[in-house]
């Protein structure tokens, strides 16, 4: 066949993962799901395409974002959007009462790509849910802790911080202040883009986009620019016509449990914000909002070395861009790295019959990626090896050397079979050179080297790449066949041993296959 | 909102995959990547729809079961058929001389679902390709190393045959025969059916319906047929006619290189069959083609219960249908759970320079869990646990007993931070039994039980669930609080070193987590 004029590229907004991007991206991954897994989830597998009715009327003026399968006969089919209307349809399915379940998977959003700030066509989300009737603020709580067990384990020590917020103290804050309640969610819309514009401008977005009065604005501006802790609930609480609304009643006392049961977990406290700012955009959620932002706030640079977006773009105003509304998507907005909340009426929505109550979080894992490996370059951390081959089997010889291929193929053999992770030239008769050239490409850590004499003698060299000038086993050591495998698992042990002791020392604390009990620090004091 | 009246259930031919299935499909997607990766593999990850134009004239008459994106403006795409011409299309792209990567991903074929015979419109392959010029079948021969690691890993020993034909040698054969050169690849087709049907219909689709005259038919005949191993490579040699066609003899020689290098790997020939009825489906194959087979050859009981497919069931004769066409796809075709070939000229098909010569094998994982899992509730296989939870936290007290909610919480919170995988009941008062029933549905090995007067002493009752009536530990331990996280490690080091051993001695010998090396068995003697 002729070769086709194509033009070779991914489909717009998606990308290739590989290289050192694909292997920092496991080991992110590696860790929330360890992470998951410590809090009891199970994990389902959804397909990547949904019936079109699942998705339609779940996500508002964003519907139009969602990706159409063509109509090649039967069902009409849209790409998922997200993780949770999916999960919700799944619960609603088959009935269930209660589930733990994350959920590691990509979503499809046809909007405007922009790859400098991360915002990708299809992209992974990292979801982890908590389905079921439990008493007030408890799981709700514990998603807390699982946001900061996961930013801790990612080393982002203290770098990050979790706003959280509450749909029905903003609902009563916007009731009280003499918002219609027809308005009340366009109002919110506005409120959450203060992370990104200042009062001034979203308050001209209510009156004159949105028509809402300029005194009721102005009251609205007194309360929604506040953030602290409890003292700010108990200043809440002590405004009388506030603490009369009803919607605000309800929600005061979840965020009075709320900062009562972080108060057992440690450190929990100094990770949150509550932050009247925060708003969200989705229409389901019903009770408590989180939304995770990062000191490295300006999208970092990406994994293509596309230049990073200036830190403070200054926006268009008075323009409604779906740019602006986006807060629903964790791996857009400015710094936000994961976001979630309470949505107690969705799963209701497929099921027609009673609710179940969820509260969830979704990590934006290709945003962590970026913040994580500009950090790492900050830092000069060692980048990690393309593969896990430890060992390269060479083999060298004078004149009339003919390379020895079947006695490297069984020395290979003999690795494979011991599980060691192996790599040989695939040539007949190799270059010395050619084949410490493989081996250093991999950044492969030992070099079995195979020679007539020495296998005559029932030995081979083993020899670990890198070594100084100066170290007495620079050229190797001779090793008999039949202690060929002990060895190098002796030498593979000390490195690995080596090379925790490094990680927990620097910043990526990476749950990598070792049992996370294993690895972690030791117990702490109640 | 009111609450739709939607069907609720996935769009046909694709599943939700949970519960045990996916613990189990987590487990075989773990061993097939730790082989992979022993064999210095990296894995990429790409789009899941490609440019519509990348996927044009590469699968033949099935391209009419590819998935379309409808046009919903911008570039016009399709999902993935399969992860072979992605690989090719991303290795040209890029420019890359070689590569050895590995993909576990899903793919999708618009064809009609057979749920009982694993054929899903959504399915996971996981794909071994070798890209780059090496020397002749060096790595073709590490391909069937890796088949062999992978099922012995998964426990199937002995009970699976690697078929392997080659291209050039079937060409051969035809010409020898006198089939005209534009017929070959329908011939070709024809010959590959040979697994599902007997010479005689074979050969009456041969003459009846693609025009070949009987005489040449019957001379075909005399070879398809025939299996063995280098007995059977002899014979051909042999055989004057066929040694002296140029297409013969560049197989033959292949296929001797095969067998030298094979002997080489040990076990490695016993698990090889040269036969020479594989032909494969798709054109793009130039050498080397393999196929693996199981004994469990019809499929097995799926994972939602239906029926199986009938052993033997008849085929309908003297009707091309598709269906009897998909020899390409390693999940469908009767028993076959992987394969592949050497395809040398599909990356230069879109980079229209230089070739980049290619080896691969796909893994049909639908099929190897459906096989797995029957053979395992035959062999009534201990079930995975559905959660990692290792702990339970309950709380236990008499009259105007409150709950204890926040000591559950600061325990908890201890052992998560020691990494260690817990679960509580998330209500203020939760009842014992309540409690109890929580950690038995998730099958937790142990609970940690709170009581006032332990607390107060700062103690814990420290339980191993299921113990029998008689063991001494049977109404748990009391440990100091300070003591928890240890005790609780050593009691769980205690259990894993059980199970790997039950593990090891049993089927399934998934390698989870923990570094291969330490789990497989010692050294092999050379």
């Amino acid at each position: 066949m002729a070769p086709a004029k194509i033009d070779l590229k991914t489909p717009k907004g998606t990308r290739d993962w590989d290289g050192q991007a694909i292997v920092l991206r496991e080991k992110i991954f590696n860790t929330i799901k360890t992470v998951f897994e410590r809090h009891g989830a199970v994990t389902i597998d959804t397909p990547v395409f949904e019936l079109k009715e699942i998705l339609t009327g779940k996500y508002g003026e964003d519907s139009k974002l969602i990706y159409d399968l063509a109509d090649q006969g039967g069902e009409l089919s849209s790409l998922r959007y997200d993780l949770t209307v999916p999960f919700a349809r799944y619960v609603a399915q088959n009935g269930l009462q209660q589930i733990r379940r994350y959920h590691i998977a990509k979503v499809y959003r046809r909007d405007q790509p922009a790859v400098a700030k991360g915002r990708m066509r299809e992209f992974y989300q990292c979801d982890f849910d908590i389905a079921g009737t439990y008493d007030a603020m408890i799981p709700d709580s514990e998603i807390i802790k699982i946001i900061i067990q996961i930013f801790e384990a990612l080393g982002w020590n203290g770098r990050y911080t979790i706003k959280t917020n509450h749909r029905k103290i903003l609902d009563g804050i916007f009731q009280v202040c003499g918002v219609p309640e027809d308005k009340i969610r366009s109002i919110s819309s506005a409120v959450d883009k203060l992370d990104k514009m200042p009062w001034a401008d979203v308050k001209k977005e209510m009156v004159s986009e949105k028509g809402l009065p300029e005194e009721v604005a102005d009251r609205i501006g007194e309360w929604v620019v506040l953030k602290g802790g409890k003292d700010l609930l108990e200043k809440l609480q002590k405004d009388e016509s506030l603490a009369a609304n009803e919607s605000m009643k309800q929600g005061m006392t979840d965020m009075g449990l709320l900062f009562e049961y972080l108060d057992c977990y440690k450190g929990a406290l100094d990770a949150v914000s509550f932050d009247l700012s925060l708003a969200r955009g989705l229409d389901y959620y019903t009770g408590i909002i989180y939304e995770v932002v990062t000191e490295g706030s300006a999208p970092s640079a990406p994994a293509d070395g596309a230049a990073p977006a200036a830190k403070s773009k200054p926006k268009k105003k008075g323009k409604s861009s779906e740019d602006d509304d986006r807060s629903d998507d964790p791996t857009v907005g400015v710094g936000s790295v994961a976001a979630g909340g309470r949505y107690d009426n969705l799963v209701g929505m497929f099921s027609g019959k009673g609710q179940i109550p969820c509260v969830g979080i979704s990590f934006g894992v290709d945003r962590i990626y970026s913040i994580t490996q500009a950090r790492m370059a900050a830092e000069k951390a060692a980048e990690p090896r393309p593969n896990k081959t430890d060992v390269f089997v060479m083999a060298f010889g004078g004149k009339g050397f003919d390379g020895m291929l079947k006695d490297r193929m069984k020395i290979c053999d003999q690795l494979w079979e011991a599980g060691i992770s192996t790599e040989m030239l695939h040539k007949v008769k190799p270059k010395l050179q050619a084949q410490f050239k493989a081996a250093d490409t991999n950044k492969v850590p030992f070099a079995v080297i195979l020679g007539e004499e020495e296998l005559a003698a029932g030995q081979v060299k083993l020899k670990q790449m890198g070594l100084g000038e100066n170290h007495p086993e620079k050229e190797g050591v001779l090793v008999a066949i039949t202690d060929l495998v002990g060895e190098i698992r002796r030498r593979l042990d000390q490195m690995h041993r080596l090379e925790q002791m490094t990680q927990s020392a620097s910043g990526l604390r990476v749950v990598d296959g070792v049992r996370a009990h294993k690895s972690c620090t030791g117990p702490t004091a109640m």
